[in-house]
């Protein structure tokens, strides 16, 4: 049932060919889903303000190319994520005016006007490895609206090169750590800073980091209260969660 | 070196029985961390106007007492978390006007004067056995100034439950949400909501359940991109970092 | 918004105190999960026909008898499952009709007529270290209607007190395999019937079993393809399902 | 022992050449299971009336190619789950009659008479990465008799798409629910319909999704009494058991 | 059926009221295992001549005594494994004249004329901590008849104490190594050694040795190939099997 | 020191140019270990009377070839395990009297004149993917000297099948079991048989098989108490050890 | 074989009644394990300089007191680790001039003359809850001789904290660093000094710290290449190693 | 600020155009790290004395010889860790006068002036499927200039190999063991030497050798006390602790 049904429906009870109780009861089983379904999209898009989003992994380069395209048909920001080169090059074919970003194996597609950033997340890295985590949430958070500065290779067993950025990191409204190995750095910067930290646990290590998960353990350990986590590798949620703060730190 | 003693350098600097390259050689090596880290505790309680926090899970009633009692006695709010009634009893012997709230296992004490609350937390919770964390994280927010609304027993076996509270749920600038066994609730939410999602995975279950690694590795791998996760039953955790946002949102 | 506040909102559209367009717009806000929630209860209660159920673990006695007790006095059947002896102590006071399974910590109160069971169950279990879960899940099936037959002591090591029990098992509907240590029985149940095996592991078992873990993967493993599995020591879950199963084939 | 060798020694009592004593001694220790092999075999088919099965993982598609057509020559329905391009080519050169299903990795034979379906079974999945599974599953289900609903893509993180579906999964007689990260979606479907959901884990994911294993542990700490769980991506299996149970209610 | 109703079918087909084909259908049906069990008993007792074991871990006092007591009454020799003080306190007062050995937790009575011992098995620890699953081991191979040397606190940090024995270890026919921590004795033992050796794990050790997992996880990827293992803490299994391989070596 | 020089040392003593308390000192710092290192080895082959085995898994194809062809000139037999293709091609291009197990991966060459099989091995395996562990095993116990018996496909979801078995099973005087998936058998085969079982988990399955973990968890947990473990796929180990029990039993 | 034996077996020879090759052949096969044993362990004190250790969990408080008493009575320093307060009881009971240390659970007795302090050890640890590690590794590094700085709850997130103990910790010669939860520490401090560092991850936390192995595992995979690490809480063993290294720096 | 604006802002003072509280100021917010970056890596590197590092692994051949061929550049030894043979093809292109050392998969480049080796470390591997790790050890503390004694192939499983090398081992300041499958050398090696031994768990084996994990487990759960760990196949870590320790040693 759409919105013109609905009217229909009620224009049958104002002009007397339904009953209430008729109505009532095709009111009480409506799919109202529909509907809702409608209306959720719409405040959605109306309250967040933010791009459309594409996991590619996974998905054919055609099949992501041509949703893709199909979301810039409408005009709004696009953003595909954990994409390769081959999936790169058929987007940039159906669209030319995207852009692949390939630390960040991220293709971004701005079409709206340009802004005043909508606060500010720093991103940092403790290693230069941990860098396509790091771009991804960078590149993410810039196109969500949102100033970026990136810290990277600032991991604690060098711990100057951190402390060397405490001015910048003091005027972010949320920081973003991503770090591989033994993931500590989310929890000295979440003393150093007053703004919740997202930390991003990294694949990045061998032997005993099973592929993320001591870093992963590690922040969920982490004695700063204000560090909270998302998966391994996983910089979209970590920007997505942050340029929410952000956003609303700055209104 | 304290302030004291740092001025009394650059006097000699002034007086010129030291040169700027004899001052610069001490300095270099100054253990500025004794001035630093006053300054860093005096800025962090200015900007985060937070309250003092005790984790009294191993600490003996005893120790627990007399922090707390020192504490309160600079006039500050005070918390105190993982506190059985052992604890409690004492903690209230010595600080008759601390509060003990039984089920988050938390004891506060208010000093500072009544305020508009700063910003609104939402807490949720799957089942009544997720309550102790629940508890936690909103005694938690309250203490720190938030707006607190409680929706608890909405898990997702009964959806509709839920869906009923989407009002009051549009209206958070954050939302808590606890829950053991699968840990799905968060997922559900984060899809209805367009703020942060802090999940908190709670040791609720029994079996494959694993004290609660179940429900954290299903919010880990949450395909709401706006959910992050804290440790398991680390309800503190979430509002600390719920209220800073609430707080940013609120400004 | 209840069916009599519906009612009205449609009359006023009826009388033209209010146009369709008007009536639409409230609609489309109505918290239709109200009207939706009782609804669906009514709904499975119907299609059911099944107890209410309490989770008594981690439930003070009280508290679940004076749920015991409220939901007994809507004349339905009642099941409390993981009940110890305080529970049952506490329950029984207050609802003398109620009846303790100590093996299977389980109190039950049947308020039903009598009636011809709802299709047949078998309960097997390897050994009498499973009888706790097997129990339970037989206690449960048959408050929910089911004829129940146990099968127990017939582990995989003594195959041939197994095969003995053929033929009645090839009479069940469903299956209910309750094992702990290595999990192999219902592997070797599923290549004899023709019927779903709800296999239940139990966290009977020392040093490598890790508590049901080794008999949950090694059901989950099984290569009889009518195998599916429940939680560890999930009796209730397993004769749920296989009553629903059975209730299902006796029509 | 065969039948030929049993009637010959019963004709030899018959003929007093044997004594009911001597030809007691003789069966008692006759490997009956020679007998009860063909026996079992033959009631399970006429009982199940299911296809036959093979599983094409890890077997050369020349090997895979050979069985399939020897068990097509006997007239009865063939299924190979598992099977790759290579032996989808093999298999169809020497059975053109055999259908290849890319996405659910299957081939199938049908050679039964058309017939109605027995029961309806609904096939849902979260995201579009699940399919393979989920096709696996629909796939085997329809060659195994049953009416298959497919319903994909509805996802808890946008629940109203699930919602929309409630008035299908009413009329289903099994669910199937195929679903990989945080593996929530089982426990909703089960608190919304009144029938056995059997929960499938994907390995889709990435990071602390654990090839499946979060998926996996969130199903079996489900909330819904009425879930259980097969293997990791063991779409083959669900539908083995939903078809049971579809077939089962559908007499 | 039993042996009377089986010679009463073959009497009807002598005095042909029963055809060979009648009594074919019949004979294929019949409850064989009912024949079988007992023959099997049978045949095990004989080949083995082992003692009745009880495993009384989870079983109260007063039923371990009385399947005791009752196995007792049948004149073969008796073993219980992990009985505790209550439980040796409860046989031993039914039947006097078994006997608790502490630290072995277990129960024997020797009811057998003396025998020469049934070949030579040499039960070594690694520290006096696993000498709860060494007794175990030495206790259970000595009342199945082997002849016993214990080698204990000859754990490989010291190996000098091992090398001391290694004319002792040369007369055994198979040897029982418990060692809990690293687990590293079984892989110096099996290089030493031209028989069998059981590996025992101990869940001996504290943080990363996991209740025995690391000793078990060692072993199974011992270096020596004729190490195999048993579960955790079993020292029962292992002489079991131990005791087989002497007795067959003895012969 | 050599033999040479130990002579040498004892010479000086019998001239009295070094009294019995100066070459006791020697003595006690003797590098022993030389000595004893060829004397070891000498007396193992003795012993064992076993073939030098080579575990080419890791090696490169010409290095397994030069220590394959050198171990076979000192004309013994010869066992490579875990050999490819191209190892193989390498090691029969230097040794043609070698030979290549495919199914096994196994090199071996016999050298030593033929002789009565010292003992007799069963080997079975659940299904037809377990075979590479079967053929190592059993190619193996042949090479060392054992009758083997393969009983291969005998699953028990179809239980019969291995008790059509039971016959050739008790002849053997060790078993060697191979199963994957939920590695139920050799708890079966255990309660079937009176000689000690060597089980091999092997990583057959998928998902929840965890690369053979729960296969070996389940071998662990055995309920028959005659079951020892090996590693996942360790046929080379199982065989080894079965060799030696058949062998002693042989005797 | 003991010393006088020898020297007899030499005299043999010094008296020509046995030949050098006669000779040769005895000492071939002599068990010289047992000259070894005593050789070695008098080397290894001489060596070491180390006081004897007894690890008393597990141990009854008798034993312990009892072996106590005997190395006592030996004039060496003794060291107890893990002993509760009643095994302290009996320790001192026995032995009055030893002396307990509660929180690092250790009983030592110095018998040792007074002597300058053999290298430098600092014992860091993160937070309060980590002491009884970080005294039990400080008090046996000071009962083996060393000096001890104590550096306690330095955790990193208030990295000023320990920041401000650069100097100190800049003439340690060995660092010992003890931490739960996300054990961060040692890597920061890695990086901080120039000689080795034991970390000591300890069972500090709770639910995702899974008893201390977060911080193993964090700690394996420190970035911080001159750390290495200890089994949970055994800070003995850190002590232990981090004398050695300090005696061998400091002379 | 660097030296020079730190000098003008001390100059300032003497000129009396800053105060002392205005200098005071401004110093406690200086960005000091970044002076402290320079002294502190050049401090390090002094007391030192070792060369520069580079990860190899994750990082293109060009990147790692244009960061090798600046380093170099600086006139230190330089070394590469990790690196496969294109990089080593890229890095010797660019550097001739740099080795490649294929098996320990490391490029070194000394240009340091030749000395006496500073301190000797033993370093021993189980098996020749260690020597990766093994060699990685060997050069890294060669190249920081110890003298190094490789002891190869000396497993458990043939103690009497390990056992030959003891006087070499004797003489060693540092200890390496390098082992994989069960772990179990670092444990015999800990109890024949006086000096810390590094423990390297290498990722050999297979099945449940877990990639290393059983090793490493076994490692942390050493008798040994003087046995410390690093990660899986962490030689160049090994190396570098133990050259810490050999260096302070030989002063």
């Amino acid at each position: 049932m759409n919105k013109t049904s609905l009217l229909e429906l009620l224009a049958e009870v104002q002009r007397g060919t339904l009953t209430p109780e008729q109505a009532s009861g095709r009111l009480a089983n409506l799919p109202f889903e529909d509907l809702d379904y409608a209306k959720i999209d719409h405040h959605r898009s109306l309250r967040n303000g933010l791009p459309e989003v594409i996991y590619a992994a996974g998905k054919s380069p055609e099949h992501t190319s041509e949703i893709f395209a199909r979301m810039a048909a409408t005009g709004i920001d696009v953003l595909a994520t954990r994409a390769d080169e081959a999936t790169a090059a058929a987007v940039l074919a159906a669209t030319p005016t995207a852009k692949y970003h390939q630390q960040a194996r991220a293709i971004t597609l701005r079409q709206s006007p340009p802004a005043a950033p909508h606060g500010h997340v720093a991103v940092l890295c403790a290693g230069t490895s941990d860098l396509p985590a790091a771009e991804e949430a960078a590149i993410t958070a810039e196109l969500f609206g949102a100033k970026v500065t990136r810290l990277y290779d600032v991991g604690v067993a060098g711990i100057h090169r951190l402390l060397a950025q405490r001015d910048i990191l003091a005027t972010a409204n949320a920081v973003i750590v991503c770090a591989g190995m033994e993931g500590a750095l989310p929890s000295v910067v979440g003393g150093l800073v007053a703004v919740p930290v997202i930390a991003v646990p990294t694949s990045v290590g061998y032997g005993a980091s099973f592929s993320g998960a001591a870093a992963l353990l590690g922040m969920l350990n982490s004695c700063s209260p204000n560090v909270c986590v998302v998966n391994i590798d996983n910089g979209f949620g970590a920007a997505y969660t942050a340029t929410m703060i952000a956003r609303a730190s700055h209104r």
